[in-house]
């Protein structure tokens, strides 16, 4: 501590960065705690028991102010923040779409932290731009998807929908970009009831309102209705709206159904219509040969978003929004001013075109490490063993009396739900009963799992997608699960 | 290698992650080579001498499918992107705005992309949602603030003015939420002519369109003239445009000049309009005690942006957005699905409520770090140092026959120009022979330079800001400037 103290008050005084060898020293330091971290990661309790407000207090303390030795940084990190994080990498991470920080993809956050360019036009850093094109060909390629869709990575889902309807906004009302949408004919997104709440976020982001999203009716397997879209398409023709977007969703975030792209696509063609696919989540199982059939029609889609931060391995953030009218993106969002202009602005991709984000750090690198280190055929043996187990589950639970699977399993999600009088379960005091297992499941500190409402009920999700989980974590799960059912009730 | 082959079978049979003994070599090895190139980094040209689909091609040839060491991973990255890439570490490099990959920064994204958590609401990593209020407390506090600014982060300044503009939008057009702008009003922003593409990007994306930006001129300095902006307000009005937004911009991209903040907040008061400033690059340097006048004013803002990215030694992303009404931005952006409904919703703080994306990672962590392993003092000399390194640039400048300083220095950044005749230079072959000067300077590799354009001619642009750069650097940039201008004239 004292040599550190010397060290980091000489830097201080030559106004300089940590020196390269005392980088070396705390990247070391710092490699060793995360490989104990990530062997251990099981130890923790997957949620942490703190209320809110309890860290901030802590860390509000900490802080003494003054330059500081980075020994005492980690430290407090792992004495402050770590006791209260929510574990993600944890094997009983259940909930929402879980996610992985695998070795590969750390590792090439840690060179992309390290060379920090900024790839917001090609000559700010060219290599950042075209592995950026290299790497999501590579992935379009793994996905089954044809040439000629355009690849960009962005942060999150919710950015990519928007830039997506932002696009089919130029399509449908090309007078938006130069006078906005005051005078303009009114436009409408369609999407199914059980689209991602993305959407409709993005829909009043871009002056369409809430009101701009049509929520289309779904049948008993949660996928969209096609008639009732034609419908209300014809409808809203009738009044003088024009449809701007239909939005498929594959692999819904309640029960991961997958809505008839090939037919929605028909609707689209009919009226010349954008047709987004948000495949967030499900997008990288069409690498698995006996899954892609549930994509098939969706290379007919104007716009597809793919998440790697979700089921493939990939340090958040990493969304990826395939294109295949690139250039109504550009229409869209291009806008250069001079000091961006450069010799090879015509010739080159210059990815802040296409989209709303002018800087861009180099996330293609941990995509193009983990899809390189797992190779294809990794990567499918693993969504197929997620898959696998999801399905084991689903079994445990449909052979269980009182219990019920309410939705299809098309990948590694199950919707489920537990029917204390073994009728349909459809009452109020079930939906109390499933909280209270749910809530009595997260506080075992050994999973989380996570809920959310189908036909005004209260169903509870398990989603199995991090690369650590195993059989005995999901076996757990379900023990976990019915000793909560008898206490609870 | 053979003995990476056969962990990575093995690897890839258990269905698992890198290990953690694997992760630790690894780790140590990408630490090492870090290290190695943050010590050497003046050693490659700031500029690659690739041209476009160069880096591409060279990629396309690498892969071969299959699982692969990561060794060759490694040496890939460093043979085929390393060559490629711009060097945003180089101590040479003066275009744009310089950032930093500071060693308590990259050290800090190790451990966020090694956690992974996603602090989308508190319950998905309390700590996550804590660490971020906490931190931007403590830069509020260092910036000389007020309390009752609250801040988060967000990828870039565009997706923060974008975040802003919308609440702005909320607060001037409460009907658009719901019914979008289709019947709405119509409505204007006001932005001085210097102010950053990044405004009219915001307003097309939210339905204003170009059209709903009025660029109001500046003095001879560059600044907003509030008497002009008076007028503009007062016009639109009385053609029955409503006034959105007031944009003030501290620190211009072209020419890091400074509007009148606080003739700008009077004007939004007296027509009860948000006024937003963007201070993506200039932020920091209200730290500095005897920089903090050109800030008088912005506490009397609704919205802020603030870059540690940009000149906060902070590696890219990290863009801070301060609102002293997060109400508003709550009613433009907050929508929960029922899959994201805690306990904690109404007590806790719940990030994705104040923004369009719904991801978001441990960004707080590599500005924590920062700010505590430089302290206030040791920030506030690096940016005092860089300032006095721009000053004496400019001094030489102006010493030099043929050479001009166009614009005001209020912070680290010079715009200059060659003026071969000695006049003001104001003519195409001026702009032809500035040009020329700068593409022969930065294909030397030692510096990169950017230009913009004033008053409809091409000036240079010279701007310290990179944690590396030294006295030395300034001195060679300004030598090549010099042995340049003699030979293309």
């Amino acid at each position: 501590m004292a040599r550190d103290r010397a060290r980091e008050t000489e830097a201080r005084l030559s106004l300089s960065d940590m020196s390269p060898e005392e980088f070396r020293r705390h990247g070391h330091d710092v490699v060793d705690w995360i490989a104990e971290y990530l062997q251990q990661v099981d130890s923790y309790p997957v949620l942490p028991s703190v209320k809110p407000g309890e860290v901030r207090r802590e860390l509000d303390e900490v802080v003494k102010g003054g330059a500081e030795p980075f020994q005492r940084l980690l430290e407090d990190f792992d004495s402050t923040v770590i006791p209260g994080i929510t574990h993600w990498n944890h094997p009983g991470f259940f909930a929402y779409f879980p996610t992985s920080a695998s070795g590969p993809g750390i590792l090439a956050e840690m060179l992309s932290a390290a060379v920090n360019v900024n790839a917001m036009v090609w000559k700010s850093s060219p290599a950042g731009t075209e592995l950026e094109e290299h790497t999501l060909d590579l992935l379009r390629g793994l996905v089954g998807l044809p040439d000629g869709f355009f690849g960009t990575i962005n942060d999150t889902a919710s950015s990519s929908s928007l830039y997506a309807l932002a696009a089919a906004r130029e399509a449908a009302l090309p007078t938006a970009r130069e006078h906005g949408l005051f005078g303009a004919v009114p436009g409408r997104i369609y999407a199914s009831e059980e689209s991602h709440s993305s959407i409709d976020k993005a829909a009043v982001t871009l002056g369409f309102g809430l009101e701009g999203v049509r929520r289309i009716g779904t049948d008993d397997q949660f996928r969209m209705d096609p008639a009732a879209l034609r419908q209300a398409v014809a409808a809203d023709i009738g009044e003088g709206v024009r449809p701007v977007a239909i939005v498929a969703t594959l692999g819904t975030t309640s029960t991961s159904s997958v809505d008839p792209v090939n037919d929605l696509a028909d609707i689209a063609a009919e009226h010349d219509t954008w047709l987004h696919v948000d495949a967030a989540y499900a997008g990288p199982a069409a690498i698995v040969p006996e899954l892609r059939h549930h994509f098939v029609g969706w290379e007919r889609a104007d716009s597809i978003v793919i998440n790697p931060h979700k089921w493939l391995f990939t340090p958040i953030d990493c969304s990826v929004l395939y294109c295949r009218r690139p250039e109504q993106l550009r229409k869209a969002f291009s806008l250069t001013p001079e000091y961006l202009k450069t010799e090879e602005h015509e010739t080159a991709t210059n990815l802040m075109d296409y989209g709303l984000a002018l800087g861009r750090r180099l996330r293609a690198l941990k995509l193009w490490f983990v899809l390189r280190y797992f190779g294809s055929e990794g990567i499918a043996d693993r969504l197929r063993e997620h898959c696998r187990l999801a399905a084991g589950f689903a079994s445990r639970v449909e052979r269980e009396a009182g219990w019920r699977v309410v939705a299809p399993v098309p990948f590694s999600m199950v919707a489920f739900r537990f029917c204390p009088t073994d009728d349909d379960g459809a009452t109020d005091a079930a939906d109390r009963i499933n909280l209270a297992i749910l809530e009595r499941v997260n506080a075992s500190g050994e999973v989380f799992m996570s809920h959310t409402r189908m036909n005004d009920r209260i169903v509870l999700r398990l989603c199995v997608g991090n690369l650590r989980t195993k059989e005995a974590h999901v076996d757990r799960a379900w023990e976990l699960l019915r000793e909560a059912a008898t206490t609870v009730v």
